[in-house]
């Protein structure tokens, strides 16, 4: 049932090249998108092997194609997407920029997506570095994690921006009023840590416009004792993968038990479809994947193992994304925070509008 | 049933006043590994309250307590330790270094145990830096994290050393032979990660008697890629407490989950015993707690909240260590890799024995 279809929006470009299981996949997860969450799609690509995708599921009316000569491979990092200015993604961005599109979605190569896109659509003014954010599972709201992969190397100021950037995913995204931001280290008190994490504590607890919790350790990254969570691409990306590989082994070894007794086999066979759907929650192609925050358009990097339900999902959040101005809302608070007299602390309720993607 | 107890064998020295539980809890673990395996204990701390714990299990006559005046606090950083020179973990080092303790055991502060273990014990010749490693319970058998959090800051040289404080560890306490050595980063080309970790795996792929496996990502620490994974001890300090956090989360997840249908709820009670043995494998109160690896002595942390039975697996933990030599092992794979021509590559089976404890 097409719950967010908005006559006239611009379509998400889906990059149908990019990911383990291009272009089947893909398109069949555009075919998703659209069907069951009226979201416009147009795919980025080879037009022969996505025309025949499409026509698989007797699409070819329903999604156009724009043809995109290259493919960024997913070995291929970020020089590549220089030496391939007609690759998918980078076609894909171009249609953002141009206005024709309203968000990209990829499940190619991360350090290619995120290469292509600053260098097609440019950071936001006063950005020092755009940022992967991601969603968190938790409870009751998600947590945002940023940089979860982009920089591997940071400077304490681009923290303080993350944070920016992070809270303002946070209110718009995921509606959450006045976020409040963790600083991701190995002790609670202000002086743990490295040298990084200390003076970027000492820049968040004066930065205007934060609602700075203070520290946060890797036992609380589930536990919602912050809204948005920020740290270095270097660590942020190993904890996410900590997580993703935690919880994926707990639910192995879950299963080899109930599997070991017959009295707990019928238990499990009990508890089955609640476990699914457990599963389901906490899988990360369920969540629609990363956003790629601090650029001039919405970039959604889907996980590079998505199938048709993943790209799908990235689909619904690009669309969300895009319509609930986060780019806008970064804006505001970049311009904000750099105000030379630092009056301004939050936003009033309510002043924030969704402005309509473009 | 005591099954390893060794006539002669020095005792364990056990921080009395260490841990969130202390004095209470330590003095049950204690009890508790005198009793049901056989270690002989030693108790550091203040006599009155620790006598008094032990009238309550009846083992005044089988626990000796060691005078300590003073207890570095939970809170107390590094530089307490040389504030307090007869704190009990400073006594308990004493004790090994005068050969009267085969092993420190405490549950207090990480950062005061590493300044105290440091200043007291002293670092084996020839290592740069101690380092925290913690078993994983990967299957079929554990692996070896390290560092987890005694050096925010490190030089690529150091994590090549941790690979051999590791490898000692794997071959010694773990019994693998030949353990494979893996680099935690963010992706698995060597050109990934940050500057510390593209020099360390230079350095890694050209050690002699390593058996380097190349990098590792968040998602392996509990596949069993490899039997020792070296990393800086911000990283592996957020790994691990994610690691944890992580599963904590599942089970939590999970046991709403059993909770909220009846027919599953009927499952839940048939698997209860099996999930709570599997919760017991998983639980870093089971294993025994981190090791402090590099100093002339050996050094296990046991989880600030240990109650009785973490306490006691910490003692089993160090009884074992003691007794397998793994000072010893470090000594020699540091020694042969500081040889000039490099010729050693790997132990050959059976060369390293078994050296008893003093």
């Amino acid at each position: 049932m097409p719950d967010t279809a908005t006559p006239g929006v611009a379509p998400i470009a889906l990059d149908a090249m990019g990911g383990d299981h291009a272009p089947d996949e893909i398109v069949a997860g555009a075919v998703q998108a659209v069907r069951q969450h009226g979201i416009p799609i147009v795919l980025v690509g080879s037009p022969r092997p996505v025309y025949e995708a499409l026509s698989r599921h007797d699409a070819t009316a329903e999604i156009p194609i724009v043809r995109a000569e290259e493919v960024l491979k997913m070995d291929e990092g970020a020089l590549a997407s220089l030496r391939r200015p007609r690759s998918s993604i980078a076609v894909a961005c171009h249609l953002v920029r141009r206005g024709d599109a309203s968000a990209v979605v990829s499940a190619g190569s991360t350090a290619g997506i995120v290469a292509t896109g600053k260098l097609r659509l440019r950071s936001q003014q006063g950005v020092l570095r755009p940022a992967i954010a991601v969603a968190l599972p938790t409870r009751p709201t998600p947590s945002v994690l940023l940089d979860a992969g982009a920089n591997a190397e940071v400077k304490p100021e681009m923290l303080v921006q993350f944070a920016h950037l992070g809270s303002a995913y946070a209110e718009t995204a995921l509606d959450i009023e006045k976020p409040r931001v963790g600083l991701l280290t190995i002790g609670s008190e202000p002086e743990k840590g490295n040298k990084l994490v200390r003076r970027a504590h000492e820049l968040l607890s004066a930065a205007s416009g934060l609602d700075f919790a203070g520290n946060v350790e890797g036992h609380d990254l589930l536990t919602k004792v912050a809204d948005v969570i920020v740290t270095d691409g270097f660590t942020g990306n190993v904890a996410l993968k900590t997580i993703e590989g935690s919880v994926r082994y707990a639910f192995t070894e879950l299963r080899e038990t109930i599997e070991e007794s017959r009295a707990a086999r019928l238990g499990g066979l009990l508890q089955r479809r609640r476990l699914r759907e457990l599963h389901r929650r906490l899988d990360p192609e369920e969540h629609g994947g990363a956003v790629l925050l601090g650029l001039n358009g919405t970039v959604v990097i889907a996980h590079g193992a998505s199938r048709a339900q993943g790209v799908s999902a990235a689909c619904v959040l690009a669309a969300r994304i895009s319509r609930q101005g986060v780019v806008a809302r970064i804006g505001e608070r970049l311009t904000a925070a750099h105000r030379p007299h630092r009056l301004w602390r939050s936003s009033a309720p309510g002043t924030h509008g969704t402005d309509a993607p473009v």
